[in-house]
């Protein structure tokens, strides 16, 4: 394909041909006739996962039950799948554990990260945070705040060197935007932040696997994430924690249960915590759940030798520049606007389209009536979504994106359809599938049909 | 059998031929030729959870990915188990969710309980508790003292009592004593903790799907408890947490995650929490290890034809009497004690038996050496344990206990050997060989072979 011509389905199955990392995809079980563009929400089913539960039910639990805590080393299997994360998220061996869950995890490395600041100054009364940050986060800082009487402050990404003020103990950022796929300058909002005595805590659930990140690089303070997006390691898969040594050993977190104790198999009445990242852990996880997660890493650990994260990297913007260009060059008129950010070095591997669901908003293109696109749902005030109705029309069509609806950082208004892109089992030819059916789609206006307005999907 | 001669194995067998519960083991997949008398560490492998767990994976995750939340309704899977499990504890549908851990489940509530009873009582500056609870309860509960400057005191069961006065806010217990085996009288304590005006959280770890447990019939406040030990859910499976629903609506608890929201979806800033028991859900749930604890209620379930909790309970306790009597008949004078309680209404579904490990002990009979237990392992200062070593010699006959070290409640040379039983699939038959092999390593002082006192076990 050319710079100036529209790319192909030809010119899309020549790039997967010359892909270095199209080997990849083997590596998982895929739904037949799927574009899977949600791995951004639930990644998807790593091929050994099946056979390595199976393993850990039959045998480690049903045959050699309490033993396996030894012979299986569940007793360790936190500590193992972080050393085996690690380096994908710019972090050493024994700094990180997979354990418990997300907001979890957050509201022990934000107590940490409180404790220490407020011990240094006590007069840092506020957490700054991003108003369109990742709600969960926000409901996390939020019951601490008014726990212990401190304040949140939430701003737009703009705002952010701005509200880094003397009263701020403790930034709190998600690395990638989950509606917009923004992403932050980790290394320079850290120094910041860092230059005005405030520790940060960033929220990595949709950089890890998905984007380089460089926690000891950029020297930030505290880091959570997901296991079950970019990671690939089931529903619900356990979170992961990862602390800078320089604070590992220093503080407490609240949330300490036996199996972040020093001697957990002591049972001694009173608390000591590990050294290091351990003191993170709190109670017995879920071992079954657990394993899994490890197959969704064993996949990178075989993307090592076909050129790591730069490869990974490197195909993800090619993927999430394809798919914008597609869409803008074959589903021009339609109304659809571009929430993630062109330039590459604040994308994340995800494209969120958007759609005005006002009353006011210009008509679709095609065979959309003129009353304007909510009007044409039939809900008076502008309630409906056309952005919803057209991700469920794709899921019909087996194009699976989700839906998110408008607020935050995009306006009440803004809805937005988003397009995760794993570059582990993502092609070229999917992207161009993808847009075709969106352009069927818009084109057909079959995204007016009932079945498709009716807002009972968890996406 | 008669009243006044010892049980035989024949006498045994006739037991199981008549026992009602018999069935029931065969919802179990048990390793072969094994006595596994550690199920109040970790419960056996249900039957079907192999091919549930297999279907979890390769469909629900692996086909329907995303969709699954609806299709498969992991959205309210939490409160689908809750209802399961609510009826074996004495609480109402609606009011349980499986979810987290014991430890993180224990911070929720004691968090709510803390708020509750300070705001109505701010003078209320104390935890009271048993000093030898298990010991991520205190660890947990240490935690919040240290964040709110409260104090935590530890009593002996016998000053529980005395320990209730107007300075405290709330009584932190767990029902069945994880080294005892001793069992709280819930409903007198619970009244004697409100008539002080002090509300009470009771841990269930050793108690749910063990022992009759009425948490509303006694007025409860808050409870917790575990689901890979008596219900059989599998290695780390998620812990439960109950809330009286004279306490669901009114208070907060700080781990305000996504899933405690009252509307989860919508993914609104703001942290509205769920109505009643929802709002005590945080994350994202680990979604297989769920799945396989559905298993193991799903045996309870199958137990309510059969007789139900009058019917085990009965079991359980004819299972712990038999055990008692054929060790005190047939184990005689090998300096074995007794730590759980003879009389049935303080006794959980476990026997603990003690050994004293102090160099000044009795020696064993059989052919053990004259100059003591510990000192037969040929360490000095009565660092070794015998206890261990008759444990770990069991466990290579395929009889499979636990060691926990003396220490708390039966004194720091006490060590215990525990055995637990679960009458959904430990027969009479069983007992009789556990305590034969009991016999036989006593007589024959094989625990003192070099193999058996290496302490790197994890039970």
């Amino acid at each position: 394909m050319t710079a100036t011509s529209t790319p192909t389905l030809q010119d899309c199955r020549a790039l997967d041909a010359h892909d270095p990392l199209r080997s990849l995809r083997g590596h998982f079980t895929l739904p037949a006739d799927t574009v899977y563009l949600d791995g951004n929400s639930l990644g998807v089913l790593p091929a050994a996962a099946a056979a390595r539960v199976a393993d850990v039910v039959a045998r480690e639990w049903g045959q050699d039950l309490i033993r396996s805590w030894n012979t299986a080393r569940w007793v360790d299997l936190p500590q193992r799948l972080g050393d085996q994360l690690a380096p994908w998220i710019g972090a050493g061996k024994g700094e990180v554990v997979c354990t418990d869950s997300t907001s979890v995890n957050l509201y022990k490395v934000l107590s940490a990260a409180l404790n220490i600041a407020r011990e240094a100054s006590p007069a840092r009364l506020r957490i700054v945070s991003e108003r369109s940050n990742f709600p969960t986060d926000l409901y996390i800082a939020e019951g601490l705040c008014r726990e212990r009487g401190l304040e949140l402050v939430l701003v737009e990404p703009e705002d952010i060197a701005a509200a880094l003020t003397a009263d701020v103990a403790v930034l709190m950022l998600t690395h990638v935007n989950y509606r917009t796929g923004a992403m932050h300058d980790m290394a320079a909002i850290t120094a910041a932040a860092h230059a005005a005595g405030i520790l940060t805590v960033w929220d990595l659930a949709h950089s890890a696997g998905a984007v380089p990140v460089d926690l000891r690089g950029a020297g930030a303070d505290f880091a959570i994430g997901c296991g079950y997006k970019y990671l690939n390691g089931g529903p619900g898969a356990p979170a992961f924690v990862w602390v800078n040594p320089r604070h590992a050993d220093r503080f407490w977190q609240p949330l300490s249960g036996w199996w972040g104790h020093a001697a957990p198999f002591r049972f001694t009445p009173d608390y000591q915590p590990a050294a290091g990242i351990g003191r993170y852990l709190c109670g017995t996880q879920p071992i079954i759940s657990l394993s899994a997660l490890q197959c969704g890493l064993d996949v990178f650990d075989a993307a090592v030798p076909l050129g790591g994260m730069p490869a990974l990297r490197a195909k993800s913007l090619a993927l999430t520049d394809l798919f914008i260009r597609l869409v803008e060059e074959r589903c021009d008129g339609h109304g659809l606007g571009l929430a993630t950010p062109r330039a590459h070095e604040q994308r994340g591997s995800q494209v969120c389209l958007t759609l005005d669901s006002s009353p006011h908003a210009p008509p679709l293109r095609g065979s959309l009536p003129p009353e304007g696109a909510a009007a044409a749902l039939g809900r008076p005030g502008g309630g409906g979504s056309v952005a919803y109705a057209i991700v469920q029309a794709l899921i019909a069509r087996k194009v699976i994106g989700d839906f998110r609806q408008g607020d935050g950082g995009t306006g009440p208004h803004l809805d937005i359809l988003r397009f995760g892109f794993t570059p582990l089992y993502i092609g070229f030819e999917d992207v161009w599938n993808a847009v075709e059916h969106l352009r069927q789609v818009l084109e057909s206006g079959e995204w007016r049909r009932p079945e498709f307005n009716q807002t009972n999907a968890v996406t």
